[in-house]
């Protein structure tokens, strides 16, 4: 007796529940929304997501994402930038995270990815030869390994330095310690170890 | 220095920005998703879009969401569905959680909203003269109203109470109590006062 959605609205639904971190309950939320919204709402989503993909490709020196009539992407062509440092991420998100700061001027290297055992996501699998390439042929002073304070973000980081022994190019890592505005009392015994560890004079 | 987002990038995101709960860090996390998924799911998240609404529109009898090519909804055209016994919804979702229940067996009638001074939305903006008509030419003998248990919702029901008054028509609602798997510490003075007073003999 149970009556049951529409086909075209299940279909719309079920297109969005395949949204990374989008359950059937916000699938459900957004689809009555857009039966309900102007027209418009629906076509201009749709003719966003049909007209990215064909125009946007990975940068060929740093895998970050640009056009695919640019040679390379907007901050490998920047001749303002500094080519001698290089910022490792995961994702072009942890990119654009770093360039919120304003506080970098360097380059990028996006991994896409981090080593994952578990995920059967090996280094050959993540844009690293390709990163070790550079390291030989561009005028890299230094690299900043920004991988996720994880575990696989730290394996990542591990394997990256040793994998880049011998070569003369010196090795950072982003600090660790309290975030602005955390509080002492509810900081993890990771957080507050790499703190104290990391302290500095006043 | 700092750099930007490609504008076909920046055209997606803001799209998804725009459906109600999707933030502008969530809107940046499914584009960046679906710059990396295979290029089907774009098409087919757009495709969804596309098809949706030219094929769907409200039944002109309960207003729900059915086909453009069909008289009435599934629902309104079951013969086997008791034709007295109408639900009043706020929104077509809610209908759709009635029906999970498996407990219902009659027909709906679908809102499409409550009454808000605040935001401006008066009765005539509701499907409730529509109703009334309903009542009048259908065989119904009771209304289930089913609004939510918020202020607006409240307020929507007593306005259709007293909208209905001389109609040989019985109105109901909903059970107000604790919710099943609730915990009577936690829960709030009102729903704990609904519970006691609608209290039931074991």
């Amino acid at each position: 007796m149970r009556a049951r959605v529409p086909l075209p609205v299940e279909r719309l639904i079920e297109a969005f529940s395949r949204l990374p971190g989008i359950g059937p309950k916000t699938a459900s939320r957004l689809t009555y929304y857009l039966l309900r919204a102007p027209e418009g709402e629906s076509l201009e989503l749709a003719h966003a997501l049909e007209e990215m993909r064909p125009v946007t490709r990975l940068c060929p020196r740093c895998f970050n994402i640009t056009l695919v009539d640019m040679d390379v992407c907007e901050i490998c062509g920047d001749e303002a930038r500094d080519i001698g440092v290089v910022c490792v991420v995961e994702e072009p998100l942890d990119a654009l995270a770093i360039e919120r700061t304003g506080q970098f001027g360097g380059r990028y290297h996006v991994l896409h990815g981090t080593i994952s055992p578990v995920e059967g996501i090996g280094p050959e699998d993540l844009r690293i030869e390709e990163l070790v390439t550079r390291v030989g042929r561009e005028k890299i002073v230094e690299l900043i390994l920004a991988t996720n304070p994880t575990l696989e973000g730290e394996a990542t980081a591990m394997f990256l330095k040793r994998r880049l022994e011998g070569s003369p190019v010196r090795v950072t890592r982003l600090a660790r310690g309290l975030p602005t505005g955390g509080d002492l009392e509810y900081a993890d015994v990771s957080t507050l170890s790499q703190a104290l560890e990391g302290r500095l004079d006043l």
